[in-house]
């Protein structure tokens, strides 16, 4: 016996049949003998729906009153789910956010979960009750308001009541079967993967894999926690996240797959005087306008003139800001101009197996030459290599490099050694 | 300036245009230079939809979920009316019934209201703030679960909350201009009333009188809350609800008004042995069947068999639950036979008048019989006569006694003395 925490998303919960077919598979794995929680996201498209209405009454709402429409949609998913499982002969109990014990930060539309303190799901599970929890909700510690923890708020919280509750595994519901090598729309034979680890899925959603949000892996990891990526429409085996590459033998070590990313842009301040100090007083500038960067380049010192380029990739949400912070205190560090381009994307290649085979980058920069595909900027991690190419050209690239290291079909997908990296 | 509580309801709140139409009137009650405390009940239909919601995926919803569903309702009107708030220029707080500090009992669908500790609106009154509450709900003192109110229960919330408060006055917004001599659809010419007293109210209420829920007077009565009833829609003046008939004058005092239900069923239990204990043993049965009994009437005994018969009302809802359970139990109290009827109806003429002017009883039924309305059954109170007739024959009874004791237009709604009563 087992405890388990299930997490489903919206898609799953879009109407009253698909809850009872979710409440079914709740019901089937309590009678399997294993205590359960379950998280559920608010249903289809609410969450939309309360946003619209929002902006209807307030073109700017404020973030706290914001927190309590929103948290509202998975007060009502989860009374549902907790009622569709009575209405099959089972016992559950639904709880808030705050009834739960998820104790966050203060910051309303995107509070981060500080401490858990699950004392009633604890108490319900004794009672051998199935316990529900509404996800993205949690109250601030401080105010005691509600709050959301922004997006993929909902795989957050399953992972942290897993984490709280000493589960033994965190399965994550959605419309996918988990993980593949790559965008199965974009690469048909894109291979399922039975099992990655947490650095590789880190990498993988860093880089722009969607299936899970990237703060809800560093959780997991953090905290040991196994995620089962699973789709809620069938009973397919899924992927186990869990496992760091340090247990991987080298030469088992394989290459993961390929994500890409098209939510990007790219800034480049051209003409920073060559100072010690003066890179600082761009990325100060940028992170005052609170925005996050990715990639970062610059470009080796032009002795002849004593001045240097730095190029950097942001959410292109953020990108207008980025660029106008910029403008502002151009005088004051005396760079030369600020460029912005956002029709650009990231393709990124991640697996461990990086770190045994040379070469690598080498065959990766061939491919995508031979793909005819231009390389903007380069940066590699211990077991991510991503480029940054024209936002037309990431589909053949991703190919290209799916392709050229044979992550497809049935074929094995290792990286052939001595290719001299 | 003043603390005033205002409540709006459903129908003032069915979108995005009428939630902004609310929010200008209580920006303009704050820019008057008073405190404002503001409940607000879901908006339009929300309610009825999320309880075909949870039919929907399960046939008898278990109370607690039902409530933790209902709940999120007045969570999402609220906090639009807030953004729309803020929209104007003003500043706004939300709060669910928990953070208001409403503590009730653990009766999940029918709470009752035990202590209201309004520390956190308070405070945001101190500071400013427009308050916004959502009504209809609270916590249960012992489960801390989340709890619902029952029928009414927003007004409930509002007059609470200005008792707790001590607001000079609870505003109670909804489609209607306030109480009338009559309802306005039965009696063209009935009269608006300014001003009303609790006693009136609360009989008006219990005779039929939809405009406020009896609970809500009565919690109004107790704490000395004036409760303003006035219409969304418009600026006229509303009546007030407030005073004791103890301090009306007793030249001054007249009738208030005619009031009907058509909600309420007869039961008649045939041939009850005239022993003392066994009317007891009837209504015990009929109490611990949960049903509330109204009008009562116990024949005189019939001495040649020492039978006797009694008669009373319950809500028909209820009515064959009664039944069920008197039958139940027929033989051990050995009574012939239950009779039930649910065609029938109640007509109530109020009015502190009554004290003071005599011949009203005689009045009320000479009007009737000249109307050719046949009275089932009386029952009076020092400010109240209800007779029970065919339902059919309700709105024929409402106007003769309107009529009769001239209600109606601008004529002076006074009883003409030493009609003898």
């Amino acid at each position: 016996m087992a405890l388990v925490v299930q997490k489903y998303g919206g898609s799953s919960l879009s109407d009253a049949e698909r809850i009872r077919r979710v409440a079914e598979r709740i019901v089937e794995t309590k009678k399997a003998g294993h205590d359960v929680v379950v998280v559920c996201s608010a249903m289809g498209d609410t969450t939309d729906d309360l946003l619209d209405l929002a902006k209807q009454v307030c073109p700017a709402p404020p973030p706290r009153e914001l927190d309590m429409l929103l948290t509202a949609g998975e007060r009502i998913s989860n009374a549902l789910v907790a009622m569709a499982i009575d209405s099959l002969g089972a016992r559950a109990m639904s709880f808030t956010g705050s009834q739960a014990g998820v104790i966050t930060t203060g910051t309303h539309g995107n509070a981060k979960i500080i401490d858990v303190t699950p004392g009633r799901l604890r108490q319900a599970l004794d009672e051998g009750l199935i316990v529900l929890v509404a996800g993205f909700q949690g109250v601030s510690q401080d105010s005691k308001d509600v709050t959301t923890l922004g997006r993929g708020g909902s795989d957050t919280t399953a992972v942290a009541l897993a984490a709280a509750l000493g589960a033994d595994v965190c399965e994550i519901y959605s419309d996918v079967d988990g993980i593949f090598t790559a965008d199965p729309r974009i690469v048909p034979n894109a291979r399922h993967l039975d099992k990655v680890t947490f650095e590789e899925m880190l990498e993988m959603a860093a880089a722009g894999a969607k299936v899970l949000m990237l703060r809800c892996v560093e959780y997991a990891r953090r905290y040991n926690v196994p995620i089962h990526v699973r789709s809620s429409y069938s009973d397919k085996p899924g992927t186990v996240v869990t496992g760091s590459i340090e247990d991987i033998p080298m030469e088992d070590a394989i290459l993961t797959g390929v994500a890409h990313d098209r939510t990007e842009a790219r800034v480049t301040v051209v003409g920073i005087p060559d100072v010690p100090g003066y890179a600082a007083k761009v990325f100060r500038a940028v992170a005052d306008a609170d925005v996050n960067i990715d990639m970062v380049l610059q470009n080796a010192s032009k002795v002849e003139d004593g001045k240097t380029d730095i190029t950097f990739t942001c959410p292109r949400s953020a990108g207008p800001a980025a660029v106008e912070k910029l403008r502002s205190v151009q005088e004051e560090i005396g760079f030369t101009k600020v460029l912005y381009d956002d029709l650009i994307g990231k393709v990124s290649l991640i697996g461990a197996g990086m770190r045994s085979h040379p070469g690598v980058t080498a065959k990766f920069c061939e491919a995508l030459a031979d793909a005819g595909v231009n390389i903007d900027l380069i940066s590699t991690s211990e077991i991510r290599i991503s480029v940054l190419v024209k936002d037309t050209e990431v589909d053949k690239a991703v190919k290209a490099i799916h392709d050229a290291f044979g992550l497809g079909g049935d074929e094995e997908a290792i990286v052939y050694a001595g290719t001299g990296r």
